[in-house]
């Protein structure tokens, strides 16, 4: 909010509640507005920022703040010496396994596949005394007593069998995801991982189309480093402006 | 102030008073001090930041703060009306008269080459109405009434005469340059401005070696900038860290 004051201050238009729903190159950026309303501009930042991939799981929603948790460099002190379950033995679950081991009292890892996806940090999270690996585990509920989680389960998938982790009460599952829904019907470039391709000025794939912040490519998510990235592409849209309206 | 004591509330040691002279790759990287001592550490950030880029004329000194200034985004609202000179017309110096011409009365842009450097732009510096352009221009001193600038003296290397610009009492100049008396004296690779090289992640070209805001390659040299790529690489030294101690 007092971003939002600071930014009042000065001749900057800000149209809230509207939804950017597709992004047409040219000479002139089209911006079309799910009302149907249409923009258009020199140049465009899109910093859409990310949502927290979730499980999709019963209980999931329920216990959301009451133990289910997305962030763990945020949230993972509140974990103190509980009994914890990271969803996901990719690049960010294993990192979030070892970084949370170093706080709470028990981490269980739950892969879906057969291992785990990042080499050589694996290995360290297996000389953790306090952290458990299970591959090849579907994630299926997570489970309470109402006020707070207190398990979860998961089916085997070696034996097809439903089994049970008992979290005391914490459970903390952490995967961000970008939020891409004007990018993916426009026509910048996107990582395999849905993420907004930029430059080191923070230039997308599209002349005059910045990106900036967690929907970008830009490695790691975190609150000051997109306001770093936010404020190098306000003067990469800068540069372009300067630039582009310089007679032919 | 605020930010060291925050560091503080931490378990991080801060050693005050102590100049970092040379960095030796190796599994534990060694930093040497110019006291003599030396530190080993299995990942190093560079921070070193930026001193601006002097002209190294008579009166500089005298009159810094007092109408020399090497920042636009910083000082050019204390200009605003002013008559200003900016010295040299590369990047940094066109996009600062371009700037600082929507802010101050008059711009003169003196450039000690035959012409500006930066494409594109430059057309745009001569439709402004209130830039004028001296190229072939060699600063020689900048002049002051004792409490403030009052005009800038030059060559002009086409006749090599001696000229003076009258500033009413401003002036401003602009050239970052990068603080690397640590890196030049390191094994890690440098741009031909002297800047330290990084990727994404803020990864320099000796392993475990990171190097964060204005000592580094990272476009635009701003606060908030180097507090995210502070953040970043700070996440990436973990990364490392996390990696490296992993058994063979």
């Amino acid at each position: 909010m007092a971003l939002e004051q600071h930014v009042r201050e000065y001749e900057v238009d800000i149209m809230n509640l509207q939804r950017a729903i597709q992004l047409i190159p040219g000479e002139l950026i089209e911006i079309k507005l799910e009302n149907g309303a249409s923009l258009k501009s020199k140049s465009v930042i899109i910093s859409t920022g990310a949502r927290w991939r979730e499980m999709n799981v019963p209980g999931e929603q329920e216990y959301r703040g009451k133990g289910v948790a997305y962030c763990p460099h945020c949230d993972g002190p509140l974990f103190m010496g509980k009994r914890v379950a990271v969803i996901g033995g990719g690049n960010s679950g294993v990192e979030a396994a070892i970084d949370l081991a170093g706080i709470v009292g028990h981490v269980t890892l739950l892969e879906f596949d057969g291992q785990l996806r990042r080499c050589g940090v694996a290995e360290k999270l297996f000389s953790l005394p306090n952290v458990t690996v299970i591959t090849k585990a579907l994630s299926t509920e997570v489970t309470g007593d109402g006020n707070k989680v207190n398990g979860l389960l998961y089916k085997d998938r070696n034996t097809d069998e439903a089994k049970r982790i008992d979290l005391g009460r914490d459970f903390c599952s952490n995967r961000p995801v970008a939020e891409h829904r004007l990018a993916e019907s426009s026509t910048v470039n996107l990582s395999n991982r849905g993420e907004i391709e930029v430059d080191a000025r923070g230039q997308t794939s599209v002349p005059g189309v910045f990106a900036a912040g967690d929907c970008t490519t830009v490695p790691f998510k975190q609150i000051i480093i997109a306001m770093g990235e936010g404020a190098k592409v306000s003067l990469s849209a800068f540069d372009h402006l300067i630039c582009s309206s310089a007679p032919a």
